[in-house]
């Protein structure tokens, strides 16, 4: 349980990469959007319609390949509720194709507002008696700023359905040092959340070693990455920051435990946009994101073994 | 502009408080949940279309005596694709009404993302040449972890529209303290974060001298709250925690400045499941949330004075 399910399906591909499914409009080739404004109209329907056909597309040419894929919230919530259609359409899709779907909604909330919110990505939802699954995810964003009170809600449907979260912890922008590097009693904040955090999944590890309550910490802070890695053996940590962010492989590879196991590297712009580096019009989006991925993958092998 | 739409709303109705919008399924009358269920089966759409068959009911009882409304989006996530077009819906229906409409969202990301959410709540979302507001709000509530990245996309779109934000400061749940109490430099992290985020808003006062980046600091935190208030004189202050929760009116008193300015006081259960107090069947809870309502009011017009 716990990584358990996400840990193997990296061992089996030996690829310990997810891919971002952040579908800005000007990532989407533009006879896919044509196509459907012309069907449409220029609708925010046409929009998500749009996005939902790349997710799609993406999904196909990287299945097998690629062991994760991570939908980022906003990209489909500017959509409005065709947007959030598409992202229930994309989640779906993504759990038939044999994703690991890791939701990147960043929600925090406390108490009963944060049941709903475990609810809704990780669990089920009572309607008179009957139950619904309304965005199926594996694995979920959380932001820990409100406290244990916001994080138990999620572990409770953790345990019981074998699903995980990925804590805030140290963020891959430029300002993240702002709240997160201050310092308490000799420790960063970021350390601070993480143990805090850490503490919450103790006793509930798989049988790779990981608990269930996972943290975000980004490739351009390679040093932070390893002293977290260090300090928190059962922390299954999600990389974000590699490659356009700047983080390089030799970065990402401070998050990884003995035999590649305990991390897994987001590449989002590097994998949707290659089709815009060869030159064509887009009508190669699969090939090229395939490409992108496979070079991703030998890249970070160059700097950790996976067996 | 910042918070001053909001401001002049409160001192019109002289009511310096909010109904949020929290419409968990328990919370609603049978007899509406059962017209839902019979019309389109058990369905997350019969659950969303009782959600927002009661907010309309709530609205039209409440508008004229409340200033504004706060809907809370996990219990709107948490009936999927349906449950957010009930949000929207909710949304666009509170604008009609004359409501100030804060979203409590919660969203917090960094650049790029920010933006998007940024976009989608507060501002314009450009789909080939034309422009759509997918769910319009005045305000929304932000996570500020990730720092000044995180709020700067909110802030340019706040002083572009008119619009604020509330930024998570010292929220009202028991496990808050967790990492908003601990010491940096001798202050404590929520005192760090409403500093951070004051200091990106100075400049754009509005006329009643409050910023766009306003602060959540919770009614069950008294203390916290008055020294809140006497260091960030330009921060409007969003108090949740009011009533349920166990904040009383001379607790929420410590968030206001001189005349009743700078503060907004959220109910959302009291207001709601009124209607479960007075031993009728729920047929009367329009009645019963206007009467909690003006209890509400009047309760905190005696500990401070509008004027």
């Amino acid at each position: 349980m716990s990584f358990d399910v996400l840990q193997e399906k990296i061992l089996a591909l030996k690829n310990p990469t997810v891919v971002g499914l952040d579908p800005r409009l000007e990532y989407i080739p533009s006879f896919i959007r044509a196509r459907w404004t012309k069907a449409l109209g220029t609708t925010l329907n046409a929009a998500a319609e749009a996005v939902f056909e790349f997710n799609c597309g993406l999904m196909d040419a990287l299945a097998g390949l690629v062991p994760a894929v991570k939908p980022q919230s906003a990209f489909y919530e500017r959509f409005g509720v065709p947007g959030i259609s598409a992202l229930e359409k994309t989640l779906r899709y993504a759990r038939d194709k044999g994703f690991y779907v890791i939701g990147d909604m960043k929600r925090g909330d406390i108490g009963s507002t944060a049941q709903a919110y475990a609810d809704a990505y990780l669990g089920t939802v009572p309607v008179e008696g009957e139950e619904f699954e309304p965005f199926p995810c594996d694995a979920l964003t959380v932001n820990a700023y409100l406290g244990s009170d916001g994080i138990r809600p999620f572990l409770e449907i953790c345990s019981r359905r074998g699903k995980a979260i990925f804590v805030l912890v140290k963020t891959s922008n430029p300002s993240s040092g702002e709240l997160q590097d201050l310092m308490i009693d000799g420790r960063p904040v970021y350390e601070t959340v993480c143990r805090l955090t850490e503490s919450l999944g103790l006793g509930q590890e798989g049988k790779h070693g990981f608990s269930p309550v996972g943290a975000v910490a980004g490739a351009t802070y390679p040093e932070q990455l390893q002293r977290l890695r260090e300090q928190f053996p059962n922390t299954f940590f999600l990389v974000p920051g590699y490659g356009a962010q700047g983080g390089t492989a030799k970065d990402v590879s401070h998050a990884f435990s003995a035999g590649g196991r305990g991390a897994v590297v987001n590449s989002s712009r590097g994998i949707l946009c290659a089709w815009q580096k060869t030159g064509r019009d887009g009508r190669d989006y699969q090939e090229a994101a395939r490409m992108a991925a496979l070079a991703m993958r030998d890249d970070i092998a160059g700097c950790i073994s996976i067996d």
